[in-house]
């Protein structure tokens, strides 16, 4: 039996509700004959809340202590939706990230997932179960409570429907696909029918949040098609597979906030390995001559970064507060002069720290201000007067 | 070094301050030189909501996703406590029932311990760290988490103190000690120096919630000396520990209400089975003449206990709702005819369904709205008269 694999966010078991709706499409899509593995993302803000209980008690709280305080929401929602369709007649039973085998590395707060052990959910589909699985969370080797950092449940799903050989991994939220941009903040924005893998991930990279660049990257490895579909609503999606190696196209803006510029003059090697030591993500690090470097640091993703930004300062580094990136995502972005020319045309008024371009994305960091705006005039000049 | 294991109930960790008082209180025990074991329960009366979601999810939900569910409640308050520590710089660690070797039977929601395996304990304490371990909750040897029923918390303190050779097991809530009645109830009620295991099992038995009834059983057998105190105020407390075995005396009255009465005419057998496979807890069940058999079913211990009436009314038996039982407990309570006599003369008056005397306890069932006055007359007879 071909076996689906389905992942709610937060926003669609918000309350008992929507816990009851998505039980119900949970238990249509096991009368399609299909076994059902479902990924749960904690209830609405929950996991924002227990933040906020963590720092009321402790400024600096330990990633170690943050990651068993915050897995405490994946289980009452997955506990919930459980007994929810279980009041359908659906038989379902649902595991922790520990028992449904999600090994992940020692990294608190911002664990990866590095092996999937799928015995019990593979044994408790053979009994006819939907299974329930907490998204978001794991156990290392040395069984540890661990987390994924943000939209970790997405790296759950796929990493399960990879380990399951399941034939679809559906991700569910409260829009129904990818968008050319984030419609809250470019009115023009369109839904994308189709994406590559690599389109997918630059646009998670830059901000994002429909789907988590983690997953997306799993995905790819593994060969697993995604949809990115609405829980309630509209039955369009986005599917994202493999490219069209001839492809070259723009499909999208991204823009991400509340980013802190570090820079270092001297002692690369010694801040590279210190943010290893840190747990923190060094992705577009960038070491320049003479021995310095510089990199972004999300507030959202390194969740002590009060702590993490005074250790580096300690260390000799600089810190700039209130940066922002904004991005131009597609395939072959760097293949074309005239791309870059009007990019920095656009975002060159805000003198921008640092400009990149590769095959999937131009980028630029700006002032966190400016973001929006540089974004409808990014989406107008390479998605709107280009269609045109 | 000495072990010294303390228990903070839901209302001593119910908001952010009151978790930091118990940090102080805990920091001030390991600067007297001791190693410091915290056993925590859910934040204030977190676990009834969590019930309270659960039936609004589904009348009858499965006791496996209960248990899942409401261990969540532990993960947050252990987690919190462990910052707020680390915010006083007390180097600590929080495990989870199952991390910290809590093996029980799989009577989900009505587990019981089984075996401890300290190991991961006693390693943090080698290392210096203050560890707080999930009361009220454990793990089977087929890996599903359970719990231990009300007041399960108390029960995962003595156990663990008697696996770790702890020197003390100190019960913080939010009353002094143990009292002759329930204060609320009884206006004359006098707090108790000391008790015997048995007098504060009978008690507890009996519908007194400041300790656990299985917790005083596993302490009696491991010897564990139990000191009930109050978190915030008083330096009183009651000490709880081996009886003087020439004692003869009258402690207090306890009562209960929430109360089933089931009755079934024939096929005591057969009810004992089910009620087994239901894991309804079967104290005090009373076989009858001609093969009945009846006893009292508690809503509060027993979650789904609609359900299990309804199962039980398809065997045959006969449910009364709206029960009580009220109990004056002492040592040697069955060797003074007067003492019964007396007791009898009082809760006459309500036709009591069944009366028992036994060593430790003088009891009766009655009408659920008889049960405090009851208490009343009964500690005006027994406690205040009798001392005066």
């Amino acid at each position: 039996m071909a076996i689906v694999v389905q992942k709610y966010g937060g926003s669609s078991v918000a309350d008992v509700e929507k816990i009851r709706l998505v039980a119900e499409r949970v238990a249509r899509t096991r009368q399609e004959g299909k076994q059902v593995v479902v990924v749960v993302s904690a209830m609405g803000d929950t996991t924002d809340e227990l933040l906020a209980l963590a720092r009321s008690v402790c400024e600096n709280p330990s990633r170690r202590e943050l990651d068993m305080l915050l897995t405490a929401g994946e289980r009452i929602s997955m506990a919930l939706l459980s007994m929810a369709l279980n009041a359908l007649g659906v038989p379902a039973v649902s595991f922790t990230g520990s028992q449904s085998g999600i090994i992940t590395n020692e990294a608190h707060t911002n664990a990866r997932i590095v092996e999937v052990r799928p015995q019990r959910v593979f044994q408790a589909l053979d009994e006819g179960k939907v299974v329930i699985v907490a998204g978001y969370q794991g156990v290392s080797r040395t069984r540890e409570v661990t987390t994924l950092g943000r939209g970790g449940s997405d790296a759950t799903a796929v990493a399960l429907a990879a380990a399951l050989g399941a034939e679809a991994c559906e991700i569910y939220s409260d829009v129904d696909g990818v968008y050319s941009a984030d419609p809250r903040e470019v009115p023009g924005a369109l839904r994308l029918d189709e994406l590559s893998y690599e389109e997918m991930h630059a646009l998670a990279e830059s901000g994002a949040r429909v789907l988590n660049a983690q997953a997306v990257e799993f995905a790819r490895r593994a060969g697993v098609i995604l949809h990115a579909r609405q829980t309630f609503g509209s039955a369009a999606e986005t599917r994202i597979g493999p490219a069209d190696p001839w492809d070259r196209r723009v499909v999208g803006v991204a823009s991400e906030g509340s980013l802190i510029g570090i820079r270092i003059e001297r002692g690369a090697p010694g801040l590279v390995a210190r943010l290893r030591e840190l747990g923190v993500p060094t992705q577009e690090l960038w070491v320049e001559g003479e021995g310095g470097a510089s990199f972004l640091l999300s507030k959202e993703r390194v969740v002590d970064w009060p702590a993490v930004v005074e250790d580096l300062r300690g260390r000799g580094a600089s810190a700039e507060d209130g940066l922002g990136t904004v991005s131009v995502v597609g395939t072959g972005m760097d293949e074309d002069a005239r791309m870059l020319e009007r990019f920095l045309e656009i975002v060159g008024e805000q003198r921008p720290r640092r400009v990149t371009a590769s095959r999937h994305r131009l980028s630029a960091w700006i002032p966190e201000e400016a973001r929006s705006r540089l974004a409808v005039e990014l989406h107008r000049a390479f998605l709107e007067e280009a269609a045109a």
